[in-house]
């Protein structure tokens, strides 16, 4: 049977992670039932991040100018910079509104078995804007995984000839979460890091 | 701060069901690491479809064409009609390799209490077919819930002076299912349809 157009349909939504065939199926007929100008809406956002994102040349997020929105922002707290892994995780911080200053997005963690050596982050880079500007403090807010731990040591010695303050994000427990679900790791975090109240 | 690119994207895609905040932002940022080959392909899927999709002429099924692909297929048999509620449930059927004739798509199922009466429904159209067509037998896969047991009902009852097989798709247990699992309305089900083996 020839492919018509909503099997091309179905098939082009599984490319998406986490999409398997019954969601995409499910989304293919609730797009068909979309009004015209919803989903042309999301095809034309899918088009148009694929045409004009690129990386800001200052801090490596996801920009389709030269210099991100946050870069540009000139109410913005220049004197701190916080260290993500990824752009996307510029927007979880930013939703949380606890952070006025600027970012340097690393594009990766350390991984060496991965072959994530230094040089293939933006860490050169970053000691470039902490020898341009005077910063007062480097927010480290890699992962708190393996990975994200090592990139974040790496960094905290690697800017310690720059005598700045090099801080990381605190360990504890997710707030509305449960301590009885807690495991112990973070648990023992929570505990070291507790503060007088 | 203006909405970039990305912002907009992960808004389009939340419009789209099941779709939250979280799995728009994974989504988007996996639509920005994609080939731009993959991802214009999601982008032109989605507008062809709703530029080029119809109903088929005969069977209600959605085509780009006045007659859909299976309609137009001269390898089927044409003397046995699958009844379904929706477009989506003939792909699920036609993936099942089960069933070689032909398809009309009711466009719903009947609910008197949402307004669904039988005129909303192609069922008119049914019954011309019934009438222009020489056929043997229609197998009614309405959903085996209250408003698919009372369309199959309807169906049935207003196909009566037709003196044609009219059909329904079996009850029972789904296959790669457990017992354990079942409830009782399928169990029962499941013991009324038993067959000899």
């Amino acid at each position: 049977m020839e492919q018509n157009i909503i099997e091309k349909l179905i098939n082009e939504l599984t490319k998406l992670p986490g999409i398997g065939r019954k969601t995409a199926q499910r989304l293919a007929f609730f797009i068909l039932t979309m009004s015209e100008e919803d989903a042309k809406g999301i095809s034309k956002a899918i088009s148009e991040v694929k045409e004009k994102a690129r990386f800001c040349n200052e801090c490596f997020n996801i920009t389709e100018n030269e210099v991100c929105d946050i870069c540009s922002n000139t109410v913005r707290d220049r004197s701190k910079l916080c260290v993500v892994e990824e752009p996307c995780n510029i927007l979880v911080i930013e939703r949380s509104k606890c952070f006025n200053g600027l970012y340097h997005v690393l594009l990766g963690a350390l991984s060496p078995i991965d072959g994530m050596t230094p040089e293939k982050l933006k860490i050169k880079e970053l000691i470039r804007r902490v020898e341009k500007n005077s910063l007062q403090e480097i927010i480290i807010a890699t992962n708190p995984n393996t990975k994200g731990e090592m990139t974040a040591q790496y960094i905290r010695d690697i800017l310690k000839p720059y005598n700045i303050k090099v801080t990381r994000i605190a360990y504890g427990l997710p707030i509305g979460g449960d301590i009885e679900f807690a495991d112990e790791v973070t648990l023992g975090k929570a505990i070291e890091g507790r503060r007088e109240i």
